[in-house]
């Protein structure tokens, strides 16, 4: 928080004072816990440690994180600060703001910050703790991620974060150069850079992207929305120089084909539609194409007047998602691959009753409690996304908005369709639709089972 | 088609000639087909026989079943005649017809046949032939079907084709007289008891049930759309007088419960309206949920206009579906049950890794071969929606009519949402639309694996 306040200094807003207050808040709640926790014993954390750690983590960040908003007045209400800071830490985001440009720039910058915050604590949980928890489709990666074992746990995820982060630290500050030297302001270019990296979305401009019309800036962002959406573990081994083992891998291959094949079939739609040129009918195509995949939710123009097909198509898009141990949210490229290669063997299986087919994955057979992990958590999803449609539409939410909305949040992306489209936001959805979105935003963050298992009566039982 | 003679003759309107022509190119085309082929050595029938009999079957049924309408007249566009047959005997219910009531009695006749025939068929289908093919979600019953096991497969299905036949004739005959002395016209009666035990609701009128009003035809319509969307095995159960035992069944059970709190609540909003009494209130509820739990799709009210709740509600149902071994398209509620269960057991692994833990159905541990065939299935079945509402939207169909076109198809309802809601018809959609959405009903209706099956190398590979 404290780094916001040479933000607002230099916008001579005079929040300063309120940042300082919520940093001051946030601190002493943190001191006192750490003074009555730092003194027990027993340092070992237990698995159902880590689920509790974990959801209660964030949600103490998203309670904590509405401060600066409140305080300064910015977001007064209650509902809408909460919503902004959980959109920004589960790297949503979607807005409640009306008119984002009217907001001082100290609490711009906290809000770019939360996203970016988020991305760095996703990556961390991504790649390092949430297979070991068992959770979150890494559980493949699990030998191959930079220095993970199961074994002494602690010190290797620290290990682990600390490569990752400077990984996260070095794409962020390159793309900030980068949009910089591009023509962005100092401002613009530092808050994008956050929020591009965090695959949150969040932008200073109420047109979002669209306010930066050079195609320089665009392409650099397509660039750094791939980078984002992309295995962390990945990029690590590609910074090593070892390009053979990232082409070799079938989920990279399949992002890679996937963001190329759907921003060329845009781009044809939105060429067809006879107003921009080429380049620009594609660019538009791939931009709105890589913001929805990795679930970055940045917009250059209005998709959903585009054609029912690209409105359909992105709708779609929102239950896919990017790699899995990137910051991208959504169901992630690797669970559909497994799912839809075991579905196809199903067929198999049929004609041959008897014979033993494996769905492999980078040439191994995946175990079958990997494939029913992941079954579980594709019905579950689904299953959240049915109530919570339901749910929405009780509260008076239309049809489209409702399903719309459910799936952009679960699938942390932003913009949805209906009422929340890409050049709406969520401040006019009613309060107890704000709380639910929210709660998808942080089911669907931290991977399903991470909270849901908390509802579980086998979580509390002892064993 | 000859039955359909009388009713022309009666309405004085001519075509039983044209019927008489299409009932003599049908048969001519079968009596060729039998004599080629029944001096054939080998009768033995392989599984692979199986699926292509199966799906060549409805083919050609639908094939054959739109001369009545080409050769009246009565639907001279061969797409729309192929739609309007097809939507007949896979029991969907969607129609292209803009004015029933022009249509003549003996086409209307033909038209309300083909459910019912659909219908017959699916029952020994669903009940004796999927089964051994280990399709359909009627495995968990094989060894309660009447009659049913695997060895000497041919007389037992006869024998227990005969049995559910009974039934399927019986609850027509009873229906039929119910509603006839409830003051029916005696046409309109026939017309309905084909329809409604098919699940198919197709109806004689362009206001479907709305044309009448007497609250007892209405209570009749949900009665008999609920024994039809019941598994016929209990049907027999009951009929025999061992109430328990269908009582005990976990499907029926939540079959039962599933459908009084569906009526309820969309009776409770329908109430809340304001603009009927609680009685009719509670009857247009129970109505409509029911039509669209057993995916029959007769309508009484545009539920679409009702609330945004209700058309959710209503769209996440079409993905339901009544028990397996009923006339009943759609997921169908066992599979929901079993996925549902092992997704909430799948929380419970992840808490105790290394402890074996089934899913329990009817009291016994449910093998994992047919979990994963129903996980495959499901994962199929939300492809193909995918998919195809993707190529619907690509010819120009918007969001929600491409969406719900789409689901109502794969689930074999009827009325969708959008441009296709319960107060509209087909017609208007593209030539494409239209073959891709019979092809979604084929699909559904032969619960996919039957049909993607040939689509696969594996069939065609000699083992």
């Amino acid at each position: 928080m404290l780094s916001c306040i040479p933000f607002s200094l230099s916008d001579h807003d005079g929040d300063w004072k309120d940042i300082l207050l919520s940093a001051w808040i946030s601190s002493s709640f943190g001191a006192i816990l750490l003074q009555t926790t730092r003194n027990r014993k027993n340092n070992e954390l237990s698995k159902r440690d880590g689920y509790l750690i974990v959801v209660l983590g964030w949600l103490s960040m998203s309670l904590f994180g509405t401060l600066p908003y409140i305080v300064s007045g910015a977001i007064p209400n209650f509902t809408d600060a909460f919503f902004e800071t959980l959109s920004g830490f589960s790297t949503t985001g979607a807005t409640i703001l009306e008119d984002i440009e009217s907001v001082n720039k100290g609490i711009l910058f906290w809000r770019s910050l939360t996203q970016w915050i988020g991305g760095m604590g996703i990556i961390v949980l991504a790649v390092a703790v949430l297979p070991i928890l068992g959770i979150g489709g890494m559980q493949l990666f699990v030998a191959e991620a930079p220095g993970i074992s199961p074994d002494k746990l602690q010190p290797r995820i620290k290990e682990t974060a600390k490569r990752l982060w400077y990984i996260y630290l070095g794409l962020t500050a390159t793309e900030f150069v980068l949009l910089w030297v591009s023509g962005m302001t100092f401002f613009d270019a530092i808050n994008h850079a956050l929020t591009t990296m965090a695959t949150g979305g969040f932008s200073t401009h109420n047109d979002s992207i669209a306010a930066f019309s050079s195609p320089l800036i665009q392409y650099i962002l397509i660039l750094f929305m791939f980078l984002a959406g992309t295995n962390f573990t990945m990029t690590y081994f590609g910074l090593h120089g070892r390009f053979l083992k990232v082409l070799k891998n079938e989920e990279f291959r399949l992002y890679l084909g996937f963001c190329l094949l759907i921003s060329l079939a845009v781009g044809l739609v939105v060429y067809g539609l006879g107003q921009d040129s080429w380049e620009q009918s594609f660019r538009d195509g791939a931009f709105q194409a890589v913001s929805i995949i990795t679930t970055t939710g940045y917009i250059t123009q209005d998709y959903t007047a585009w054609t029912p097909f690209v409105t359909v198509l992105f709708f779609i898009l929102m239950f896919v998602g990017a790699s899995a141990g990137s910051t991208a949210g959504g169901v992630k490229i690797v669970r559909h691959i497994l799912l839809i290669r075991n579905s196809i063997l199903e067929l198999k299986r049929q004609i041959h009753p008897s014979a033993i087919i494996p769905v492999r994955f980078n040439g191994k057979a995946v175990s079958q409690d990997i494939i029913y992990n992941i079954l579980a958590f594709i019905m579950i999803y689904i299953l959240v996304f049915a109530m919570g449609s339901i749910a929405m539409a009780l509260m008076g939410v239309d049809f489209v908005t409702a399903i719309g909305s459910v799936a952009t949040s679960l699938g942390n992306i932003g913009p949805g369709i209906g009422s929340v489209g890409p050049v709406d936001n969520f401040a006019h959805l009613p309060t107890g639709g704000k709380w639910l979105l929210a709660f998808l935003m942080l089911l669907g963050r931290l991977e399903l089972f991470t909270v849901l298992i908390l509802f579980t009566p086998y979580f509390w039982r002892k064993s």
